[in-house]
């Protein structure tokens, strides 16, 4: 309608400057439309959604780009460990004042993100907030149907399988924050920062979501911890499981920081897949993993139980932790 | 695995409680899983996302009934508009803290909406925050392929048409700060709490959604102001429009407050359909409004142009606005 001022409203111009080239998908409609359409091709969409707060997920000094692939990349992790092939995402983003400083690596990063994992940003929702700002992701991938991997489904005998190392980000974020890691790596700062690397950006595992699909009978992504995210696994699947501690797959760096096993178990952002694979399907998705150069290990066995899962020292003494996981409440 | 403390963690023992029961479709798994299933049953997927925060789209001291249905509802909202019928949901719930006597009335509420509508939760993310307290949610309905109702497709010489009234949830919002409306209705609690519920309860129309679909060759919800969304829906047609004052159907409670047409069509949180109708389909879609029981007005008329719509009174004369709508930036 007839308006003295003109201009474009500050919410339309910024979806537009920023996020619009990343909507390359026809269903996206260029974000001009207030919804997105998916197709399913006869397939079964798989859904998912993770919010990452300032704060709490991350450091509000944190680079802009390492917050915009985090926030997608917990997604695109929870689409490999359901052996879904990335389909597109929506974006709400809510934040305090919208800065060009801020905006355009975050939209760059994310960008070329959702080019190198083939998952198009489908619309979303940008809105003020005079607290943390945040950013809320729900992404959607393909399996066909019936599919999809889930917690449920482990069987006694299932070797339990990781892919990468396990306890790094945790690490890196007590290094973040001046903890006692910080102190242990003092001389060391390249490992100091590898580890950082891992809190700041995850390494989702998609390549290797196919070969999930094929051999596992159960997995999920290791977001809260490796002992408490086997434990929710095993909940679901009514199973239990023993896990060797020497077996866990830890990195140079980690083992620089000599920490407690625990620290690494049950620390959070590891973002690795977590699987449960029949014995005979063993020698297969290790060469796959291989293959798309996914490291991958077998850290223990399911067990027939309902009982916590136990973590097993080299003499086959429990290890007892104090803490399974993070939780935010 | 073993742990001292054999509490479920706050976060699952949290979801387990509030949000379980109205994870009522299979595809959700109990809300045991990291990810959800959507069956498109070889319709499109409709995707729409819109976030709502605590001092921003509700006030602090809102009924935590009231803040749930106005998540769930403006994005149901979003689907009537494009055509689409419900098939479920996934929110993100970031929280201060986790406190029964908010959650619980939170969660049923949200819970009855969702059956009331035939949305169910598929999934979601609760995140503890330090800041304003905000709910994310992502809805998801089902549309014939390639029939979902755009922004674009609106034909000069069809007619404007939009549901309910216009301008109720502006001047609720108004009342609830103590502005103008509340001091010129002072005497009127009656007209009060109606337009008071209009802004914090909207009435999506998705009883309507097919005929918008079987009718409409443009549509969208009015979330942000009538002037400004149907500046938007021009301009992703590529038309204008002439809307007459007049026709624009106000309450009584809104007539009552005696505001200037301005304060109605450049205010928010209608959740009206706007949408515009070739001539011949006018009277099914009056036919159909009717039997569903939503009413419907005549509004004006698109036109050929690129020009901003005009808003004219009843001499034909140009309304200028000095704004067209609320915007976050």
């Amino acid at each position: 309608m007839t308006q003295d001022n003109k201009q474009v409203s500050g919410e339309d111009s910024l979806i537009a400057r920023y996020f619009k080239p990343l909507a390359t998908d026809p269903g996206a409609f260029g974000l001009v439309d207030d919804a997105a359409v998916l197709k399913a091709q006869g397939e079964d969409i798989v859904v998912t959604t993770d919010a990452v707060v300032e704060g709490v997920h991350y450091l509000a000094d944190d680079p802009p780009e390492t917050i915009a692939r985090k926030a997608l990349r917990v997604n695109l992790s929870d689409l490999a460990a359901k052996g879904a092939v990335p389909a597109g995402f929506v974006l709400t983003l809510a934040l305090r004042k919208a800065e060009d400083a801020w905006l355009r690596p975050f939209a760059d990063a994310l960008g070329e993100d959702a080019k190198s994992f083939a998952c198009p940003l489908l619309g979303g929702d940008t809105v003020s907030t005079p607290g943390p700002q945040m950013i809320s992701i729900t992404a959607f991938g393909r399996v066909p149907a019936g599919r999809m991997v889930g917690r449920v489904g482990a069987k006694p005998g299932d070797r339990i399988m990781v892919t990468g190392t396990i306890g790094d980000a945790a690490l890196g974020l007590d290094i973040r924050r001046g903890g006692a890691v910080a102190a242990a790596l003092a001389g060391d700062r390249v490992a100091q920062d590898e580890l950082i690397g891992r809190y700041h950006v995850p390494r989702p595992r998609n390549a290797l979501a196919k070969a999930v699909r094929a051999h596992a009978n159960a997995a999920m992504d290791v977001s809260d911890g490796l002992a408490g995210d086997l434990a929710k696994l095993c909940a679901a699947s009514g199973v239990s499981a023993v896990i060797e501690a020497a077996r866990i797959p830890i990195s140079p760096a980690a083992a620089r920081a000599a920490v407690a096993i625990e620290k690494l178990v049950a620390g959070g952002d590891d973002y690795e897949i977590l699987c449960t694979v029949p014995q005979d399907h063993i020698a297969a998705l290790i060469e796959e993993a291989a293959r798309v150069g996914v490291p991958i290990a077998e850290i223990g066995t399911v067990t027939a139980g309902r009982e916590q899962p136990r973590l097993i020292d080299a003499q086959g003494a429990d290890i007892v932790l104090s803490r399974l996981s993070y939780s935010h409440f």
